[in-house]
């Protein structure tokens, strides 16, 4: 494992002050306590939770989530399960298709290797080819281990999965017909509904989503397979899988940091309220009488959700974020009560999206004791970043 | 330095399809095209060019700009100097402003380790307190050695510089007082005006960018101070700098790769005509009756200046990239003579904006011989990936 940088080793045990900008901070107090809302929450309505490593990527965080509870992890890519199990984390679930064979060969192995630790690792598809290749793949790796399988249904999202109907019995069937294939259950994640503004519209959305996953399961049932588990959900929707009697899984992920455009969502009563845990730590590098430039623009936090909004502590002012570019963020004091930061002060900003935020860094400088006067505890290491493929 | 990768390590020598996707891939011969074009163009125009390595973020192509006759590099940050200067970079200009001391003491130590190598570094200033801070560093890392500051003037872009008038000679003045402070002349970028569509529209603001870099030159030399050099310019408006008699120097970087967003501009007849040559290979994981979906999503590729385009390679049909999330991209066949593509198919995307695309990459994947047929020539690291500070 590659060393820590000396600038961010040089920071451990210092105050928040220490931090060079732009870097991307975990507020732990914050963090740990949508953690405890989760695992209250998922308790309460008796379901498993899995959240999803595509927003955090490290093994780290994987870890820490199963010690409060969580199921395993969820990824998206097969390289981000390769580098969650590097880091100790043993049961992965890669809620995505893979097609390509060799990627598959990939799959098979980190299957074996799992297994062999006493872990599971589990697959989405979508396809009697997919399938097909798994199959030949898991052969072709030879080890006797199996892997998990989850046919993917279409709930609402307009991407990958089949209908939930006959093509999904049509590929549960194909599944269980491989030996070292095992259906594992029903992936429906209407990722679509996660961002819908209003609290109705939500329920809506996820009325039918549920829906469907219960005429699916209830069909492939029909058909002589268990169905062992329907998983899915995301932080914006959970109160309505939780509550659904169908879904057994919880895939949330973005509930541990809470980004700004999650925040932008109509709270539903029964969500638990999480708090913003992740900022960006910026730098004042420019001024003039009616805006600031600051050090980070959208090479430090993801923009495809909307900018990020500056963060409330106690010290700032009331300021607005403007896009400045790939390194740049201007800010405006548009609020009677809002000042201008003078050169070289630091604000801290929320992103728009954690996911593709936390994508941009390598390290997570996490700090204990808040962000006006705490310190820097320990710097939790991205291993999936970049993982692509 | 890390070693390769081993997926990257095996496509070495092997045909395009070894590829793994999602992968950034650069198109070698179209690169070399656009290098061949740029400085025909500056010694046309009898300017230097100083190609921005914010976008390729790599020591490699930085040398090779430079054998190819670009006097050095330009960066952002100094995290990406320090990137560069690893790797055998000595001539480097950090166009922007730093304050942070400790940051500048950084910058003071890497003027000091590039002059001993017989180059030079040179630093953005756009305020009396960053002069102040700057000279203070340098004093503090005692090398002796200097560095050259160019003293960044607003014209027209609306972010980091003071205006084009007495400000800008006063910072002049303020440099020139400090021993170890070369002023070098001015920064003036026009960043909004790369992106003006009309070629009219992007002539009228570089008249008046030229205008004021002129006027804050005259005004500076009319002080008792030589400007040795004004520099700026992007891919968008390099035809207009270059002919202007004011700028000595073009930083236009993305001219390199140029992206989807760049050939949505007009072109001016002056400008060389670039091709793309920057690419991210993408398979289908999964298709339905109106819509394929493939592997790359924004988690690939930067959107923030619109979605990618398709390549049209001869076997490419004509297809519409929407945006399917952070792994996903969904493939419409909107015009009557296009086809989905299938299930396992690999395809080419264009990238919105090439310079935060290549941060999301470790590294260039780099084909000779075209990338319908051509082979993996080499590898090439994106040094300055993720150099945030």
């Amino acid at each position: 494992m590659k060393p820590l940088p000396d600038a961010l080793r040089a920071c451990l045990g210092q105050g928040v002050d220490a931090i060079d900008t732009p870097a991307l901070v975990v507020d732990l107090d914050a963090m740990e306590r949508n953690i405890e809302r989760m695992a209250g929450f998922a308790r309460q309505h008796r379901v498993r939770w899995r959240p999803h490593a595509k927003m955090h990527k490290s093994a780290e965080i994987a870890l820490l989530l199963q010690r409060s509870g969580a199921t395993g992890a969820c990824v998206q890519k097969t390289a981000e399960a390769e580098a969650l199990a590097a880091g100790g984390v043993r049961d992965i679930f890669i809620s995505n298709e893979v097609i390509a064979p060799h990627k598959l060969l990939r799959v098979a192995r980190l299957a074996a290797q799992l297994a062999a630790q006493g872990g599971h690792l589990a697959l989405a598809v979508d396809s009697l080819e997919g399938i097909a290749r798994l199959a030949a793949a898991m052969d072709q790796a030879g080890s006797g281990a199996g892997i998990d399988v989850f046919v993917e249904i279409d709930v609402g999202q307009g991407r990958c999965g089949v209908p939930p109907g006959a093509p999904a019995v049509a590929l549960a069937q194909a599944v269980a017909r491989h030996a070292r294939l095992r259906f594992a259950g029903l992936q429906a994640y209407h990722g679509r509904a996660q961002h819908l503004r209003g609290a109705a519209e939500r329920r809506e959305a996820l009325a039918a989503a549920v829906q469907a996953a219960r005429h699916a399961r209830d069909l492939v049932t029909a058909s002589g397979l268990a169905v062992p588990l329907v998983t899915g959900s995301g932080t914006g929707t959970l109160a309505h899988e939780a509550a659904s009697g169908v879904f057994g899984e919880l895939q949330a992920g973005s509930f541990l940091f809470m980004d700004a455009d999650y925040a932008r969502n109509e709270r539903e009563s029964a969500q638990p309220a999480f708090e913003h845990a992740l900022f960006v730590k910026t730098q004042v590098i420019s001024v003039c009488a009616s805006y600031a430039v600051c050090d980070a623009g959208h090479k430090s936090h993801a923009i495809d959700s909307g900018l990020p909004t500056v963060a409330l502590l106690p010290s700032a002012q009331a300021l607005r974020y403007a896009n400045g570019g790939d390194e740049h963020g201007i800010l405006y004091a548009d609020s009677p009560e809002a000042r201008l930061p003078a050169l070289g002060d630091t604000l801290w900003l929320i992103p728009g999206h954690c996911d593709p935020t936390v994508n941009l860094h390598d390290h997570l400088v996490s700090v204990r004791g808040g962000l006006a006067h705490g310190t820097v505890e320990r710097i939790i290491r991205v291993d999936a970043r970049g993982a692509l493929t």
